[in-house]
């Protein structure tokens, strides 16, 4: 990774990203309570993308743990999860945000959002999808209780701490660094802010 | 309920039911051991569809419990839990099978699958969805274990048990009698059976 520079997911923004098969991604959590919500979609064709309910029974787990492959929906291997020293805790259960879930919680004014994020960063490379898949949150802790409830708690990812994702097909990927600010899913000041990556071999 | 006719669901088949707000269907697992995804598109919209992604964040929980409103991609409620008595183990994290899942698991011909069943039932009257929803996997036995992990073990429903579901919107249903029949989604026996429903209000 040496020499490698990092690149800025902008607090509340996403980018788009191309990776070829054999690539890798490390995802940093610059300040260690950013959520990053990451999609793949095959370059070969849109309407294939790295699916969690597809990727769950593939790794017969909820969430992915190192060496284990998430898949499309249709069940080829797009990531493979090969380092994390975040602490390991990312969500495969929740959608992305949206307006909806901000007019839920009591805003007015639109709010940013991570499905907006993700349209938009797939506009600016002029690609449109029909639907919004459900995305691999990185760094996001919502664990289930052994009574299978949900609760949206900080992060646990140290500072600088970060993922590496190889790609095993050629993908665009989208990462927002997720603008939530009314719950602690950005940790518990509520602020969100700046994450990185980059792209090696 | 009385008088009203119970319909069949066919073994390996799904039907299409359309549905007005305020009445209630109830889906029988006749013989105990047959899972039915399900899915529910607003009537209205049908690129508003029930979504286990944004119900799980809504109910705070991995599966709905008597009650609990299953919300949209909008997080519009579409579908209330209002009686169960199967037991209560319903999946909602697991993919609907697709000819990907049985080509992986060694079926050279093609074989019968819940995705395709599930746009064959929307072709019949007249639908297009431009992707494949999770399902809600009525009486699917596969809750994570307290470390994550997922198995899929036969149904615990007892024969003639049901669950009633209310519809909160005008929607379009589809009910899927799983094919699944090489791991025991559908009793140990590996054997897909019918399954019945009933509209009333």
């Amino acid at each position: 990774m040496t020499g490698v520079d990092l690149q800025t997911i902008p607090a509340r923004r996403a980018v788009a990203v191309s990776v070829r098969a054999g690539q890798r991604i490390e995802v940093v959590n610059t300040y260690g309570r950013q959520v990053v919500d990451t999609w793949a979609f095959a370059a070969a064709d849109r309407t294939e993308w790295m699916s969690m309910e597809h990727s769950r029974l593939h790794i017969a787990r909820l969430s992915p743990q190192v060496g284990d492959t998430l898949v499309t929906n249709r069940r080829r291997g797009i990531l493979t999860l090969v380092a994390d020293s975040s602490g390991g805790v990312h969500d495969t259960l929740l959608a992305a945000c949206d307006r909806y879930r901000y007019e839920l919680l009591g805003c007015a004014e639109p709010h940013d959002n991570c499905t907006d994020n993700l349209h938009a960063a797939l506009a600016s490379v002029a690609i449109t999808v029909a639907a919004t898949p459900s995305p691999l949150n990185l760094f996001e802790n919502a664990r289930p209780a052994a009574d299978g409830s949900i609760e949206i708690a900080p992060p646990v990812s140290p500072p600088g701490s970060s993922v590496t994702l190889r790609a095993e097909l050629d993908a665009l990927l989208v990462l927002s660094a997720c603008p939530q600010d009314l719950v602690p899913t950005n940790g518990p000041d509520l602020t969100p802010t700046d994450a990185q990556f980059r792209i090696f071999c």
